[in-house]
């Protein structure tokens, strides 16, 4: 079963097993709860072996869930890497991965608000898949690479166009940082329930239209590629956050553009994953 | 007294007061040794009102420092903020502050090796004041920023030409993460200590040479401007370093360039706070 992370009655935050409506909080099904560290050290298998939760142990999922990983080292993303997103962007197909990076004052979880920031008229959508690293990674090959994977998340790059682009400097930072820029959720399929994301449909829903649907096959860079590239320059730690890029269908590349407005709800669904849903406001 | 953090006998990471080169252990002076959450609460004044270490309690500071801060939520860098530099890179003065990060796999302490990446001929160096901030930041104005203002550290920003410059989608992050490529240290000065960064000397020695020799008091876009400017964006919070930008003086910017080999030694100075030394070494 997917992972979740919610907040208790007691205000703690927990683990739970989650099906897509209800949860099921791990600390019921083991005598310890386990830290953030130790569900990652144990991997996919320690979750597989938890004992099948009985009727009265589910409950029903709550409308808001946390980021399923609390404070990631690093929230690393790629830029332009679906073929057909590079295109329509007006954009060359990268010779090599393009990495950026978001802060995780940008995190929300599942039915938390994007926030459209005071100063921004051009707030856009990007569904991506998003890898949970598990283990410690450097230098590692694309052979290799899958052993670090732990799991996958929907994550949504949402992106202030009007940040990213022709501005001094030309970085994407701040463009990708806003608070609230940075949802990711509901749940972490681990690698044994999601064992080949190498084509898994990935769509945005912006209020009842989809409006971005392709498939992973489409990554220019894939999975193992981007970790080993990754791993020749900075070490990977377990609960890393890696943002492998958006399909084609951006908001800014429609004509005319479409921005994101308060009432707007964007929903980002992965097959094997689950639907991260988040309404926007303005701030 | 600026503060630093040591790794003590045990393991255990502590706070320490340092005057350069001695140390004496938070601990030894309060009853409970503080969290950083606590030290950065406390400010300042909190720290100034410790009581003062007697001749037994001071020992001699070690060779190696852990970075001042542990862990800190965001590491930020402002790009081409002095006047000088701009103009060394052949860029143009930016109109808003140019920002860009790091992760912190990059840190490292005073004392500790900068590892010359096997994938990288061109590593350079930059001297640089760092903002530690002391509270959560949102919308602040240039007026109340200092508030904001813990102290400050010394850093060098570590940066890879040849991954910074002719790369697709122009992103600086990976020239300036690989790992060891953020050196911070080895003190704290606190708001109290420096009580005015607005014009003082930050040099960087390479060897015996002083290749970097300037005064905070040439950046474009000043201490207050970049909080007030960054938290219209994000949320600030403790211990978030704001890394401000180099002097001229770069090594790309030579003719012929210079850039870092194995044992050269890089020492990062700057009045009012101390000297960050650290040596070079091949991956």
């Amino acid at each position: 079963m997917p992972i979740c992370r919610f907040t208790d009655a007691d205000g703690n935050s927990q683990f739970a097993i989650y099906d897509g409506s209800r949860i099921c909080p791990i600390a019921l099904l083991t005598k310890t709860a386990p830290t953030q560290a130790e569900l990652l050290a144990g991997g996919a298998t320690w979750l597989a072996e938890l004992p099948t939760p009985s009727d009265s142990q589910w409950q029903p999922a709550p409308d808001r869930l946390l980021p399923p990983i609390d404070a990631p080292e690093k929230i690393i993303c790629i830029g332009l890497n679906y073929r057909d997103h590079a295109i329509e962007t007006g954009s060359e197909i990268p010779s090599e991965p393009i990495v950026f990076s978001k802060f995780n004052t940008a995190l929300v979880g599942h039915g938390e608000e994007i926030r459209l920031p005071r100063v921004s008229e051009q707030v856009d959508y990007e569904a991506e898949l998003v890898v949970v690293i598990g283990k410690t990674a450097k230098h590692v090959s694309t052979d290799e690479a899958m052993n670090y994977v732990y799991g996958y998340t929907c994550g949504h790059d949402v992106s202030a166009r009007d940040w990213q682009k022709g501005r001094p400097g030309g970085q994407w930072l701040l463009a990708k940082s806003f608070d609230t820029f940075a949802p990711v959720g509901p749940c972490i399929a681990t690698s044994q329930e999601l064992p080949d994301a190498s084509d898994v449909r990935v769509k945005l829903h912006l209020n009842d239209e989809v409006v971005q649907n392709s498939t992973t096959a489409q990554l220019i860079f894939n999975i193992p590629e981007l970790i080993s590239h990754l791993s020749k320059i900075m070490t990977l730690k377990p609960g890393d956050l890696i943002f492998t890029g958006t399909p084609p269908g951006v908001g800014a590349a429609k004509t005319p553009p479409v921005f994101l407005k308060p009432n707007d709800v964007c929903k980002v669904e992965i097959d094997g994953i689950g639907t991260l849903v988040n309404p926007c406001v303005a701030e």
